[in-house]
């Protein structure tokens, strides 16, 4: 194994593995059967931290200090070059692809998957059982619930007059499906079994069990449709 | 030169060079005159190879084990970052950006560019003389013919109704362009030499040698049109 | 600390903290108070640079060798993961997230930010005071003025009809908005103070103190109407 830097803050279960050359810091908690992959860096400190210091932190160990930890759940896989910053809360059995990040105060439930190169860029909140594809980005507030499907390359976003003084996060609703490279624009909902076609702008608000599409995405059909169609289209008729 | 791991397994010609800090797992081949960046990570196991295991591997050793290696071609130049996974054949003279993802199962041809960052999400296929550019996500199953040009961000769905349990794959024909940041919708076929537009979201399948543009994609011109515009704008008409 | 590799031709002011596992090649230059993390690279040689050898670099030495080095201003902060290229030149107080790419050649003002796994991706061209978000690309040959703000994952693109001999980069002016997941096709220009709606595609030039929208584009609103609706938004009217 090559070579990690562990905080003597951290608390590192005795089943969790790394693949090497990872940084854990601060008070730091894996629990059991958590496998953590080459690169990684847990717990890393938000800007915030940094600036507590007049100057940069002149190593490791100042960093460490600096860093109050990140907590993952038991059976969780990080794969490489993912960095999670401190005071993050994930779950149970969270999978995620390689190069992801998530910043300082996000939470995760329990079953999630995240795909590589996504980001919750900012303070984020998910629910359980989410499955967020690859290079998806969530900014800073966004909040999605349970069971929720976000296709790659979704960007959502919390400025509705960029640069403003007043962010107005995203809401994705229970059991919504958020297809491929859609644009969500700040402050709208998606209602609860929603579905967001791919490559759509949402500007509004979307109604619960709708299905939108286009630029701007307009109402297209109902989720008891799609699911019709779904299932015409499983069975590949 | 920092450490790298490097299996017994292993066959790596005399002639390729490391930058170091790069793990090459399993039986993998790497041919003459082939270049590996900095933390590169060379025959990655599948989450399927690690779920033969009752627990993760606990050291390198047994993710090496798991392996069963990464083929790549002559004179290539892998830089810095990338993650070639298990099972994945490449062609000669690869050149990559940083960061790229290969995931299990994908073949890549002969002459290929895959720019920084770029995704191949699962098992992809990929002909000679494709130049993938930045950032560009292919998932499970796509088709990517000969002497295709993919322009930055493109977007290729597999999932026509997502969640589904019936991936229908994208196939993009030889010879063709596809535009940055465009969205290609589950299941549909881009017809040789024809051009998806930057920005366009395509829904239906693309006859041969036509563009389209737009959201949804419309016939626009000719590939012979487009040729011809090619050739003024070259000429500053 | 991790061990670094630093070139005996960098000039490395005696208050810079790196956070380890660098790489610093050629004769690069890193002012006071700037702050280098995890895993980074600072003066990668370009393409041209290695092709001047006959096979590719047999050891860092070599590498350090062909490079001719970056400069990096003050008080900066690089995250994470990034690489820059040789023949960068960055100005004072730059903050970058992880794993960003700056390309050999470009040139990056004072005061800027520049977001997660954003890319440079050959030689650009940055004001003063620019805040570039997550995941944006910027094509070679691009040009951003001062005081410019660019929404995650904007693209931006440099030849009209690819895969022509004639790159027609494009000129964003100071001041100007630039929208998340927006498509800026080649050779226009966004006119200072203008304003770009998220999602939207860019066909054509924007004329300066203008919002456009959709796809393709179109004039919406003026920016000063713009500036009236933010003020509005920032009083949660």
């Amino acid at each position: 194994m090559l070579q990690n830097y562990v905080s003597k803050k951290a608390v590192i279960h005795r089943t969790v593995r790394f693949e090497g050359n990872s940084l854990v810091l601060g008070g730091s908690e894996i629990s059991e059967g958590t496998y953590i992959g080459f690169n990684t860096i847990i717990g890393y400190p938000s800007k915030k931290s940094f600036s507590s210091l007049r100057a940069m932190p002149e190593d490791l160990s100042i960093l460490d200090e600096l860093s109050s930890g990140a907590k993952i759940g038991s059976n969780s896989l990080i794969r490489s070059g993912s960095v999670i910053y401190e005071q993050v809360t994930i779950g149970r059995n969270l999978v995620t692809g390689h190069n992801i990040l998530v910043r300082e105060g996000s939470r995760i439930g329990d079953n999630c998957l995240i795909g590589t190169g996504s980001m919750l860029d900012g303070s984020v909140s998910i629910g359980n059982n989410v499955r967020i594809q690859s290079g998806v980005y969530l900014p800073h507030g966004t909040v999605v619930g349970e069971n929720v499907f976000i296709g790659p390359y979704a960007c959502v976003t919390n400025d509705r007059y960029p640069v403003s003084g007043r962010l107005t996060p995203v809401v994705i609703g229970n059991g919504c499906i958020i297809g491929a490279n859609s644009t969500l624009i700040s402050g709208i909902r998606v209602g609860d079994n929603s579905v967001v076609a791919a490559g759509s702008v949402v500007t509004r608000d979307v109604p619960p069990n709708t299905v939108v599409l286009g630029v701007p995405a307009r109402i297209y059909i109902t989720r008891e449709e799609y699911e019709a169609r779904r299932k015409k289209h499983e069975q590949g008729v």
